[in-house]
Formats: structure tokens, sequence, C-alpha cells
């Protein structure tokens, strides 16, 4: 029988991420990450498939609400403000998380492994919000090219929320970087 | 001493893509390679790192001419059009390519760790125009935003090129994927 741990998962990723930022995250081992958290491997490995899997088990947390989003917007909706409605429910998920988010994205950041990970993650997101959007009647390339410049804005505004000397929500961000969008595709200089 | 042979960089590739079409991407030998295209191993490893390097060889010569072009764009010109500038001179790249395109498109296709090669071939292409816009004084987000859109742009107009129902230019279908992106950022339905 194994015991049930309260709030598991979340002390197994913290203990994860204070020492990938602390050691690196190839020097860092779940016998390790265990131990920090006070719990047991076998723990672990009821929680996630391996070390890597800590940095993106969040995936599809995000990813839900944000595809729910997009298909509950109403009918007459374009599809670009459908697509911002997703990314508006993707910032939801994440505000509360920001402080996890920077020291993430630090560990991230050092590794190009992990970079790569990062971005067919992201693409993922795109081909799950393309496909809503289709879902939503919306005809190919339309579809494809509104879901990967929301992944654009997405990213970018990420990018800078995670930054230490951005203070602003990710949802305000969101909506900068969609407006500075519709602005240079309009030929703005910028 | 080796012996200088006409053409075998692209020789091999043919004979890579033919084989990888054949048998798939995994299953096929550097060795097979080789003697499919009347070479030595010895010849292989002077042109490619290895057998996947066959399919991705080709992206620092996609990559120049459109940086160049961002570069070389009048200073007038709006950050999107500088991009524009660059999707025009990658598809003036491609062009002549497109059987080759069209067959490497479906050995890709076909697997995964080669498709997440292909996202991260596309994002290193993104952060170099990006890098291009900054150097003509392109401040962010706006430089990574009008990057990361003109890839979405190339990766939409891309995959309808190398389509086997599709016969116009791929410039032609950058252009139109440009303009769709203009109407859907503005609010179009599409």
């Amino acid at each position: 029988m194994t015991r049930w741990e309260p709030g598991a998962a979340e002390r197994l990723a913290q203990a994860a991420l204070d020492l990938y930022a602390e050691r690196g995250f190839e020097q860092t081992t779940v016998a390790e990450i265990a131990k920090r958290a006070g719990l047991t491997e076998r723990t672990f490995f009821r929680h996630y498939a391996d070390k890597r899997e800590v940095l993106f088990a969040g995936a599809g947390a995000l990813q839900e609400p944000m595809v729910a989003a997009v298909r509950d917007a109403p009918d007459a909706t374009a599809p670009i403000d459908a697509v911002a409605e997703g990314l508006r429910a993707g910032a939801a998920v994440l505000e509360p998380r920001r402080p996890f988010s920077r020291q993430r994205q630090a560990v991230i950041a050092a590794n190009t492994e992990l970079q790569e990970r990062e971005l067919i993650k992201l693409a993922r997101l795109g081909a799950a919000l393309s496909d809503a959007l289709r879902r939503r009647g919306v005809a190919d390339p339309t579809a494809s090219l509104t879901a990967e410049a929301g992944i654009a804005v997405f990213r970018i505004a990420f990018e800078r929320w995670v930054d230490a000397s951005e203070d602003r929500e990710l949802s305000a961000l969101i909506q900068e970087s969609l407006d500075e969008l519709r602005a240079v595709t309009a030929g703005a200089r910028g």
C-alpha cells in the first residue's frame, strides 16, 4: 500500500526547481529531489515519469482551458478574438504561478535540450488552438495562421512576464502584444 | 588522398531521400546511402555528419540570404516589409528545389523526431530574423513579434507549397499568407 501524501506533486516540483537552480538540471538526480522534498523516489515516480517531466507536467493544465476558451467563444467572434480568449484563459492559469514560472524559465534558459522541449510544447499548443478554430468552422490557412500568430504573441508576452524587471500581469502583456501584432502587420514602424 | 567527386553532396542527398521514402528514415544506414549514390561512406562523412544532417544541411543556405534581405532593405522600410523581403529571398532559394522539398517533407511528416528538428530549425531562423531587425534599430518586442509572425507565414506558405495539389509558386503563397495575416489580425472572419 502507498500512503497518500498531501501536496506531494507540488513539494516535489519545488524541490526539483530548487535543485536545478543550485546544481544544474543535468547534475540533479531523482533521489536528491525526493530527499529534498522529504518523500521517497517511489512517490516521485507516482507523479512524474522523469526529472524532465517536472518542468513540463503543467502543459495539459494550460492547454485544456485555452482550447475550451476558443471553443466557447460566441459564434460571431472573429478567429483572432477567439484565440485572444484562449490566451487570456492561459494567462489566468499562469498568473498565480509567477515565482515558479520565473524559476523554471531560468532552468530552461540554461539547457538547450529543455529549450527545444519548450518549443515543441508551444508548437503542440498552437496545433491544439488551430484544431479548436477548425472545429468552429474556420478554414485553413486562416485557422493555422491565426493560431500560430497567437502563439507568437503568447510566447513573447510570457518571456516579458517572467523577466525580473517586469511587474505587469500576463493578461496585460498579452493584450499589449496583440495590439503590437496588429500594428506591425498593418505596417507600423514599431 | 581523397578524390574530388563532382556533385557528391547532391547525389548523396538524393540517394538518402529515395531510401528514406522506400524504407523509412530509421531503417536506412549511411552505408546504404553511399552505395546507392555510387560513393563511399568516407565521402558521405566528408559532406554530412550523419544521416539526419542530409535533411537539414540546407538550413544555412536558406538563412543567410533571408537575413541579408532583411538587413539590406531600404532604411524607411517597415519591419513587416523587411521581414517580407527576407521571406521572398527564402522562397527564391527554395523554388528550384520543389521536388526535393516535397520528398523531404514526406520523410519528415513520418517521423516525430525529424518534425521536432524542423521546428527547432524554424525557431533558429526566427531568432536570426529577429536579430537582423534589431540591427536595423527595431526595438523589442516589435522585433521578435514581427520575426515570429513572419516565420508563421513562411511555415504555412511552405506547407501549402509542398502539398501535391498546390502548383502556385512559394513567393505567391507567402504573399497570400501575409495578406491573410493582415486580415486576421485586423479581425476578419477568414
